[in-house]
């Protein structure tokens, strides 16, 4: 029989998961950051059961991939390239297989391979359900984007496809699609693998450092689409006190995404996509979009009051009940 | 009609927190810590409903200050006197009250007035329990306390009394007490006191810093007794691989803590105590009891297997059923 974390308890526990840990962390509770006269980010993210993954769809790996991925995207889409460092808290029933942890670790070490950084410790408890917040650490580098740095002028940039997440859980849960429609089996693949183990921008923003022209500033708003595409330029509209414009020829949608118009709403309010959303001056987007080929320009910023427009200036309808939220 | 989160939504209730965080946080997920040409402390606590605090017993604003506190005594048990920074990780049913959430911050700001720091971001999420998953960040200091830095011959001192959150819980909750007693009325307001306001050991902390005999070095060993005091010598003697010896007469009691020898297993075992439990060389220990009148010292520390005695030699019980455990 596998044992649970109850029948080990708390001690061994910790003890088991050494191996996926900094050395030499367990014996105390805190953790050292070693100073890098580098300024650093820091950020916090949650992962509940039930409301941001579920056992009947992804597996403990897959969940572990995840709860890291998830904070790389919020340091990515703030311009960290390098991340150093995760505390783990992690809410676990007692009766949760010792198995089922240490495979939720290994998918935390395979999303750290990927990314960089360790595992520096943290704290765990029992509690009804699961639940894992993990707060990373990155450095801070040029350009430190801000959703409130967009300012008219501005295009509006995707650096990936948007909806595909959506797609993969509607596929996992067998739940009914915007249209009937025959799917192509590369792109149910993509699609699966978007919500399983979401792949962070990391590969956008080297190549958006790579590209910024010479003598222009390190200026640029920039957000990940976690919550989804609209939820992501809403969020820049209003922190930057302006308005955007969306070309609705040039939705960032995968190649093999169905043509029937139903299939915008995934786009555009998804969520979980995890691309990094854009403003830069038209020569930065431009040269961008040229390098690296997923990137694309959907849009511009002008002045105004908050809101998203389609390119014919019909608004965005930003109800609520269309968007992403975990409230 | 007092509005729940789910009512006001994730965005608004964001900015109804604004005013407890750190200017200018919230228009983006992450957080800065400017460089400070020193090393830092980093530290993860989980609170859980119904394990860590239950509404019956606590309100908004003592869990709050809980949350903040439990993290706060992990730096200082560790050596940091100086906190810097709090990211917060908040799990809320969705018809929890708003005002019970901007009670939770108060309760966080209050600590944060009394240890420092500011809260810098986190996030948050509904889900079925409420979790308060909080990750502080402390400047590090000599001494770096650390579980495993105790020698044979180091005296064992305790800065304050213990059980007393055990009994203050226990009178909350109207459970049975270890005997038939009538306690004093100063007692009683101590012990919930200690139970709803821990006050982490950042005072006895100071006086450890000041009290250093010169010539002699920093190396000393603690942690706090957050699980309760024999657990926290356990850890020290299983991290620092030797043996504790504790005085029975010198049990670190409030002075109004009932005499009979039941009540010594709440002193023991009780948990959440919040002290330094320390292994500091002779002359060291002596210093600080006699600086810091709350410092006792309770014993000392021999060479051998990880394990723990009365000082008549006979072995303490460390079964696992009486120890403070969250599994």
């Amino acid at each position: 029989m596998i044992p649970t974390i109850k029948d080990i308890g708390e001690i061994k526990l910790l003890n088991r998961l050494k191996k996926f840990m900094r050395s030499g962390q367990i014996d105390d509770d805190v953790a050292e950051i070693k100073s890098i006269k580098k300024d650093l980010l820091i950020n916090t993210d949650l992962l509940v059961e039930e409301i941001h993954f579920s056992e009947k769809i992804s597996n403990a790996q897959d969940i572990g991939w995840k709860s890291i991925s998830t904070n790389v995207s919020d340091l990515i889409c703030s311009g960290s390239e390098k991340m150093t460092s995760f505390s783990v808290g992690l809410v676990l029933p007692p009766n949760t297989n010792l198995k089922w942890v240490e495979s939720l670790y290994e998918g935390m070490n395979q999303a750290i391979q990927e990314f960089g950084g360790e595992i520096i410790g943290g704290d765990c408890s029992s509690g009804a359900i699961k639940i894992i917040s993990i707060t990373a650490i990155g450095e801070k580098n040029e350009p430190r984007l801000h959703r409130g740095h967009a300012i008219p002028g501005d295009y509006l940039v995707s650096t990936g496809s948007h909806g595909l997440s959506k797609l993969g859980l509607a596929l996992l849960k067998s739940e009914k699609l915007p249209s009937e429609v025959q799917l192509n089996s590369q792109l149910i693949e993509r699609a699966i693998q978007a919500h399983k183990r979401p792949y962070p921008a990391i590969k956008a923003l080297r190549a958006l450092k790579a590209t910024k022209p010479e003598g222009t500033s390190w200026r640029a708003a920039g957000t990940d689409s976690s919550d989804g595409l609209l939820e992501s330029i809403r969020g820049i509209c209003t922190s930057s006190n302006c308005q955007a414009i969306i070309d609705r020829a040039s939705l960032p949608k995968d190649p093999d995404w169905p043509k029937h118009s139903n299939w915008n709403e995934w786009c555009l309010n998804g969520g979980e996509d995890y691309q990094l959303v854009l403003c830069l001056p038209k020569q930065w987007a431009e040269a961008l979009s040229q390098e690296y080929k997923l990137a694309k320009i959907i849009g511009f910023i002008q002045k105004g009051e908050p809101n998203i427009f389609w390119d014919n200036l019909e608004e965005i309808n930003m109800n609520s009940s269309v968007l992403y939220r975990h409230f």
